[in-house]
């Protein structure tokens, strides 16, 4: 089968990376003016990994042609418009796998929504999800990850054809859930980090407990399987994010309290401002997504808004 | 309130200091051959805290007979010999409070169980659950836990009392949930230090999503809420078990696969004979604690059975 990755970062690479380990036929594309794709083009490399000459760089996006499927890992705030140059090639049965987490702040959409508003139907679209490092399995430490689809023969084709020993596909059954739940972990993430930062790590307990849970509420008050939080997309994600010095959300987290520099893109800073938003469109309380928002945009004190999160209010666990 | 608290090992002595600090008149009972006790009577402390003046310290079982309230902290294999013990003294009125986790390996009692079966109606029994270090306590490091009991009333005085700015009480509602999630979560701990000790740590994602998910389906099938698997005493103590240095559990599984010594009780080493029982009586699968099992005790092979039990076969996640 014939694969283009869009999105040269840390996941687009190692996707790439897979594929092509597990046999297929990819070509990875990048714009012209990245840093990522140009060291690509002359070195072949990135500070994490290798890729083979088997497989093919690109700068031209036409090439997705050509391709049966089209995976994309780029920041989610920019798939909107990567969407509108795809629609301008008239694509036309390709199956698109989505392999990144986010949720648009504009529009509250989800990321399979922002494909199908630009794709006629003739289209698929799938999602690729769950734990995991880029370095870990770089050096050949296998994970789950979960494949979902409204598109049952898609999906099916998907998990057999990108199964291996290193990574071990499940069948999603709820697309929303697991959307929301991705992009919600890295909100988690950030708030885990910002524990770190203060010396509340222990707290970090107490955040996955009732962390998943509002997320639980979020989905199902969305249509979504509330269990789906507690799944792979999520929960399951947590060890590659709220215990990981690999994590981006996290350390962006324990820098933002610190007052440290820190570089790298956290989803999570966007995302929060959604999922703020997606909570108070369906009238659920997100406690923990909020105290990361008031934190991040509205300047409020960490450390009081995160010990008292925990620890103010006597109340039961599962009202 | 007058309190005596039985069990000198980490757990009990931390209460003890802890019920001291917040204002409660507290006795701690060891018996004489216990050499944690005889080390308090001679210095006051232990490796991990200092017991103030204000703390008494007896090896007379007796002395229980003054107090209102009775906490335990011991191995929970020998909590029955203890309640025989007890019911010699013909209490009456008494407050019994569990901070132990597990599941008598003989009946499947739970822990709560063993107490009702050893007192009178007139006394009452409670569980004191969740996560958190006995190092970060002492340093003033806050968390959350969970009281239960069967008698609102109880509860509700037991969370009002023993509530402070250190430790924050939750009303837990599901007693079942509770004490199996909690006795469960030293299972999942061992897996855990088994799956660090084979350099599979990234799966302790995948450990958590599919770990919670059989337990939640262990306490449904016993009657409880399966949401308490996701709750402060399971998924709310992970933290302190599956990525902790201080967890007993998750060293043993460790050191287990490694091969090496280790000196510490391992609560989930029994509990784990329990819950494959528990889960045969009432049909419930539960593939991580089988393969603790297996491994602990019938020799099969830690990276074959753990690798293979995440990676094996294909499904869907929430059937």
């Amino acid at each position: 089968m014939k694969i283009t990755v869009i999105g040269c970062g840390r996941w687009g690479s190692l996707i790439t990376w897979y594929l092509d380990k597990i046999g297929q036929d990819v070509t990875l594309y990048g714009r012209k003016d990245s840093e990522h794709m140009q060291r690509f083009m002359r070195e072949r490399k990135n500070d994490l990994l290798e890729l083979p000459l088997s497989i093919q760089l690109t700068n031209e996006l036409d090439s997705v042609k050509q391709s049966d499927i089209i995976v994309i890992s780029i920041n989610s705030q920019g798939l909107q418009k990567l969407m509108e140059e795809l629609n301008s090639l008239h694509l036309q049965n390709k199956i698109i796998v989505l392999c990144m987490k986010g949720i648009e702040i504009s529009s509250g959409r989800r990321l399979t929504q922002i494909v199908n508003d630009n794709m006629d139907f003739s289209n698929e679209v799938a999602v690729w999800l769950g734990p995991g490092h880029v370095q870990e399995f770089y050096r050949g430490v296998p994970n789950c990850m979960v494949i979902d689809s409204k598109n049952e023969q898609v999906k099916k084709m998907l998990v057999e054809s990108f199964s291996s020993d290193l990574i071990r596909f499940y069948y999603g059954q709820d697309l929303i859930g697991n959307e929301i739940g991705a992009a919600a972990k890295n909100v988690i993430g950030i708030a885990a980090g910002m524990l770190d930062g203060l010396g509340l790590s222990s707290l970090k307990g107490a955040l996955m407990s009732r962390g998943t849970r509002e997320i639980a509420r979020l989905i199902k008050a969305m249509g979504g399987n509330e269990l789906s939080a507690y799944g792979l997309c999520h929960l399951g994600d947590y060890e590659a994010t709220i215990f990981s010095m690999h994590s981006h959300n996290r350390r962006y987290g324990e820098a933002f309290v610190k007052k440290e520099e820190f570089d790298k893109l956290a989803e999570g800073y966007y995302t929060v401002k959604a999922i703020v938003s997606l909570g108070k469109n369906y009238g659920v309380e997100l406690p923990i997504c909020m105290a990361v928002y008031e934190i991040l945009y509205l300047g409020k004190d960490a450390w009081e808004t995160l010990n008292g999160l925990f620890t103010r209010t006597i109340k039961s666990e599962f009202q």
